[in-house]
């Protein structure tokens, strides 16, 4: 069977043309499809060669690419309008209606998204990302006054993921640390998290899902054991509870929806938008 | 003067609107804007309430707010349209010409683009973290025979945060391994590093630029000297070109935008799309 073609057109990364036309074809799951994405068309050289690309495909298939464009300027545009597929292209569908409210003419600004337009955005996730590794696994800096949130979990719980790109994405400071068991055992937290409490939250995670993630790092051995598991998670949610720290449950999220749920759940500040 | 209220509404994480209403509003620099996600609507009354919230930045403001919304549901959808605000829908916009061009009704799929269907992507994305930590920095680990790219560079030149962005986002195993002083001097690439010389992928960076960033971690001593900047740098690109490694200078670009770069360049695969 033919998977249909489907374009990512921008002069940027084309991430948001990915973002778009992902949440729109995941309507259709009885559709099969192949996904291209062409980054930086920043000339006419360049976007017609995105036209002949298309126009392959649609021959090659017999059927019609889906082209999701996010291109700024004008007479780009205008070249890949001529391609032949369904073009979806956010800057016709919302740049009028937008201008009219705004009673301001569209400046054509290449790279507002992600541009350099913002060093300072740039500085602020790098900086992050450097706190997020420095503050990582309860490790070498314990920085927790500067911290936006510290999570806290059991082992491979979704900790690490989640700070990193709560800092790549946001610019949020995330600090992480594990339960140890002798924590989980007492159900006391060391004084260094009580002073922060403020700013703990939870992640926990089904025993199955824990398990199978903890048997590709050390197959054999307690760590990965159902007895083991169990016990560390059953103490968490008891230490969570008693500490009153708010928690969500990693099994059914992806990272962007557990950090978005954190973000949500303590009111902490985006220090940059995307 | 007051900032005109911007909302991004979705079911799911607000990841998608975000980056949809920025390139969008990022067209009209004389405008003054204060942005609000409003993430996980997935109920009738928390549609009521971002509705309620809109209203009354538009009577407060007296200036009609921003809605850039990606609401999934029909009944949903219908509830926020009636807030006062300019209404910028990409399923109002662009699912009925997707409709009838698939030849098929839109299920209503919540969580289609970053739900738990996918714990195979997640998996995957988690694993791709591990390996960039694992392989930071030259350091632990060299698995560089699965890597999928190695980042070479100076200290300082942005390689973490794109080999963690390369992972998070795109599930690319992507090492990094900073050039030492010695490597540098004799223009000569570990052997490690030359079996793998297709992987390698050089980042650059502007010697002012580098020589602040260095400051900011440490502000005394040879490592942020104008002279051991200019040198490390100059004797980098040196070694580029004697090797043939492409590279790009992250000078100007963001994280993405990098990420991006090296995908495109490299032809590397994502193994998994946002």
């Amino acid at each position: 069977m033919v998977k249909r073609a489907v374009f990512f057109l921008s002069d940027q990364t084309g991430v948001t043309a990915e973002a778009l036309g992902h949440s729109l074809i995941t309507q259709f799951p009885g559709q099969s499809f192949r996904e291209m994405t062409v980054p930086f068309i920043d000339s006419e050289d360049k976007a017609r060669e995105a036209v002949r690309t298309i126009d392959a495909a649609s021959k090659n298939d017999a059927l019609k690419p889906l082209v999701f464009s996010t291109l700024v300027q004008p007479d780009l545009r205008t070249i890949v309008r001529d391609a032949d597929g369904l073009h979806l292209d956010i800057f016709d569908a919302f740049l009028e209606p937008l201008s009219s409210e705004l009673k301001q003419q569209p400046t054509v600004t290449l790279g507002g998204a992600h541009g350099m337009s913002d060093i300072d955005a740039y500085m602020k996730r790098i900086e992050a990302t450097n706190f997020a590794l420095a503050n990582d696994d309860g490790g070498v800096s314990r920085d927790y006054d500067v911290a936006d949130v510290i999570l806290v979990g059991v082992s491979r719980s979704g900790k690490t993921p989640t700070c990193l790109y709560l800092a790549l994405q946001y610019g949020v400071y995330a600090a992480n640390y594990p339960l140890t068991d002798e924590e989980l055992e007492t159900g006391t937290l060391p004084d260094f998290l009580i002073e922060q409490k403020q700013k703990l939250f939870g992640l926990t995670i089904a025993p199955l899902r824990l398990q199978q993630i903890r048997k590709e790092r050390r197959p054999m051995g307690n760590y990965s054991s159902a007895q083991q598991v169990r016990f560390e998670l059953r103490e968490a949610a008891k230490m969570f509870r008693r500490y009153g720290i708010p928690h969500v449950d990693t099994t059914e999220f992806s990272i962007e929806e557990i950090s978005s749920r954190i973000l949500d759940s303590t009111g902490v500040e985006r220090r940059v938008r995307p």
